[in-house]
């Protein structure tokens, strides 16, 4: 049984609290926070987890194996670097770190620890990108041309980080976990409107190896909400709806067909092909039980995370270049290895 | 009564003589096409048209007040400018040329020979955009924040462009028509998948004076068609969605209220403001008939073209840009003045 | 401080449970239910709350006002006839008894004891419902002519009733809330396919005075799910589609002209008229928690339930007359007054 | 080559010539009208066409092989009848006829003249519907439980039938066409709310053998269009939406399982099943082109007319009798057989 402290109470804490407390592999021996309301709120509804003002009471306790820090995100290397120090495991919400060094820093800390370093990026749990992870490495896409979300709504307006770092780090994840390769650079645009100087529309596009481009569109000021990604491949094409209630993916049969003999562009033969649609069942249970299970395997086991601290340092450095060239543009900005 | 020539009945050439036949102030004179296949088709459905393979014909008729050019891109300068020196005026099809600088010399070469240069830009003429136009340029919508666009189905794929050439044009014209200012930079990212080498996707992003952004998403690669517009206001904000039968726009009366005294942006209190939606009737008449319409009365009655070849000139310029700024992975390139 | 005493943990017991706590003027004292496992999850999530295998001990609960019934059907009429001989008000679950005789006795003896008889119809207090209600009774849809809903899904199937008891009451409830006038007559289908023996599909329709005619359709074999009602009326129409996240309701300014001076049917002169669409605000706030504020309006200030025993009464002697129509193929089947 | 003179040139008489014109085994000889304007359009479009008002011409004609009837139902029999007469075959407009007695006649002169009677009701020859008869008459779909069709919009009034008789005729054919037995009861009802006393909107249940059932939902006077078809089968179960431009048909992987060893009603076990969804490609090519080929291979090659006049006198009785039972309000209508 892994025994974790939480860290944070706030918007998504209460999410992680419930998973934790419903694993039958772990469960949660503190929660922190800093306001006394939300730990009010905690002991109401789970009156055996002790609940603490002072973080000092979790690096502290001996009944905790790993921490799980949902704080703001420029908190979040100095939590997790005093797990490591405190030989805890650690879990962290999503950007890892606020800035690429501290990422690298925090992955070297992790391993000299020996310890797991896990960030929280949730849709890689869910059914649906697992499915569309299958499709995609089984045999049926064939190559993989490009990846296009769109992921817009109104609000919720964050006051320390841009609309990237706030909805484009989901798509990230989703290519990370997903293509056959990493992204190589990026060339971003976006706008701010409101006050407070943060992006709130934001435009990414991705190069990677040969022709795969992927393109992320996102943006706090939408009259609807739209949750749809279009994965295009060579043989097949995948529309992923993540709104719709079932049938989240759909599968088209449909491609063109090229004439490669043909002797010039204007003889070129474009043939198109247009099939079938399938829209396979997707398993419905919630990606963070999912999540919380592969946490306690790899602890438990030594299996790797999924998505661990080097993942969780590629979102960092491509959101942290994309933000660069947003600045600047639309300039593109090669993304280092990792 | 305007009496047209029209060059070139291939696929849009049927709908302009459609349209010219049907208008109560245009008829057709005289179909050229190097096809004689094409023209039997024209002698079939209108027995009292000319039809010709030489375009000598057609500049030579003292019947043909105007010249409706429907040919490949690359042909459209040389044909306009022959006519302009016939004394003809111009109707042409989208793109008006194939670079800006035959563009420039067309708009003097019209205005030198005092004819009327008419470009193709159909939506513009659409009863959803006219409607749009209304309410912008009403008291509704407030600022413009952005416009936002996505345009992709599968296929069909042409020789002589990339896709931004032939799907994006459509909503720089919107654009152009729409917003209170003209674009003054590009930022285009794109990819060529298939044999040719044209880019069959492109992200465009234009940037505007003050904090307004456009962006336009084109794919001839896609599984599924859309074309759906999101126009955001500090009032409202719109959805137009040109493959809805009836309700092709929506206005949202939603937006976020920023409360500008807040001391700092931690103290940032944004708020959300949710209310009803509405779904103007648009007029659903066909866009051509209106725009064979407002052609016959700049020709009669000296009114200046919503669609002139100025206008014209900046889609080729913006286009221009956008194809350069997306060899080179999004930089940004200035648009001139016209 | 209106004090309930819950019987039954069910399906729906949960949320009358958590709705009763979380009000500002009731509170529950006790939960009574048959099985322990049920009762033993109650004390998990509210400490505070007494839980009972015996409903002897609700009954005799000095410190229970209110009897809230979420059992069986079959045992509605004899839990709340108790009730009342304990001095308690009653909250019972739709439909109010098995049977119409049931029902009148109830409704008798509520009015004897001078106690509250409410029957939970919950959609009778969504802001769905209540918007339309406004709607109906303002001034703008006209003269009604059609109530016409469809409401299928797969399952769930029940044991002890058919589809009619399940799925239909709703509309029944809603139409009696809505309409300006009681149904006066019913003609029902149906059919029963799986095992049991009750229908799992069935059409009913209501016949009003004048030309007002409503129909349900309910379906538990179906392969998605729909919850979607038209309203027509003789200025303007309605669509309430409940699975619309936003957007529920829809009012279109659409309909007919009829000149009525054309001196016989073949020269009637029918027009159509096409307008603009609204989709109004909605509150989302759950219908439960305002119906318990209007229990507790009920009991504490003598207000009329909106959903008090006769309207239970109409609601079971319709779902009694559309199941033996139904049994006779869509034999009419008056309505008697109440 | 079959040459057909056509009576009628109003709403559907256009799509005849136009596809009798286009196929290549059959070719108008003359069209007749008494409208001099509609015969007007014809020559304008159509110069080697005949026109005339008067439908002597039409039997006259050694030319002509074959009549084509698209007048107002009412006059349907006479016309016919007159064909035959004259030696010639028949394609006539659905309704077959205004009553079931002229349906019988005309059958029966058809037989005795040894003539084809071919009965347009153009839905079965759709590329959806024929692949629903694919997979309904191959293995996939087990028995089929129901077909529950809703086919409502604003107007089209008709002065001489009710809205059956206009809309409720195309599931009527389609149902004939589709399920493995023809219908044997109907209960019908409906109501009429603008001038002229024709119902308006309508709700037909049709009775077949076992526990099939079958149910039309039609009305005039709905603020949306909506063309939905919902069939159920023991295994699986088909949504037919008409209006998707694409994916018209989703075929659903669900369905319920029932524990027949369950020892009474109420532990019945009954389970869900839900799998993928799979939408076929459908042919799109349009319906009354394949038609016509068949019609012309009925009367070349002696093949049997899949909608000859035994099928349109089965839609004519239950048209009757659903009108019948409406003006009755439910009663049920054995339909004989033919």
């Amino acid at each position: 049984m892994i025994r974790v402290g939480v860290i944070g109470y706030g918007y998504w804490g209460p999410n992680l609290v419930r998973n934790f407390s419903e694993s039958a592999e772990c469960e949660v021996a503190v929660v922190a926070d800093l306001r006394e309301e939300r730990l009010a709120q905690v002991r109401r509804r789970y009156p055996a987890i002790r609940t603490t003002t002072s973080i000092d009471d979790v690096y502290a306790a001996t009944d905790v194996d790993a921490v799980v820090i949902a704080t703001p995100v420029s908190t979040h290397y100095a939590l997790a670097s005093r797990a490591f120090k405190a030989g805890k495991h650690v879990w962290v919400e999503k950007p890892m770190t606020a800035t690429a060094d501290e990422g690298r820093r925090l992955v070297d800390e992790a391993a000299a620890a020996g310890r797991v370093l896990h960030v929280d990026h949730t849709f890689v749990y869910t059914g649906a990108v697992r499915k569309i992870h299958d499709l995609i490495h089984g045999d049926g896409i064939g190559d993989i041309y490009y990846y296009d979300s769109t992921r817009v709504n109104l609000g919720l307006f964050q006051h320390d980080v841009n609309v990237i770092w706030d909805l484009a780090v989901h798509d990230l994840s989703i290519m990370d976990y997903l293509l056959p390769s990493y992204a190589r650079a990026v060339s971003a645009t976006g706008m701010a409107h409101v006050g407070g100087g943060h992006e709130d529309i934001a435009y990414l596009t991705f190069f990677f190896d040969g022709s795969l481009i992927g393109h992320v569109n996102v943006n706090w000021l939408a009259p609807v909400k739209i949750r749809r990604t279009l994965i295009g491949g060579s043989r097949k094409m995948i529309v992923y709806d993540d709104l719709e209630p079932s049938e989240k993916i759909k599968i088209y049969d449909k491609g063109i067909t090229v004439n490669a003999d043909a002797a010039s562009v204007y003889q070129l033969k474009i043939g198109y092909r247009s099939g079938d649609m399938w829209a396979p069942q997707v398993e419905i249970g919630e990606a963070l039980q999912v999540e919380v299970s592969h946490f306690a395997a790899c602890i438990t086991r030594g299996e790797p995370s999924v998505t661990d601290g080097r993942a969780g340092l590629r979102m960092v450095q491509a959101l942290e270049a994309a933000s660069m060239s947003m600045r600047d543009r639309g300039r593109v900005i090669e993304l280092g290895s990792v």
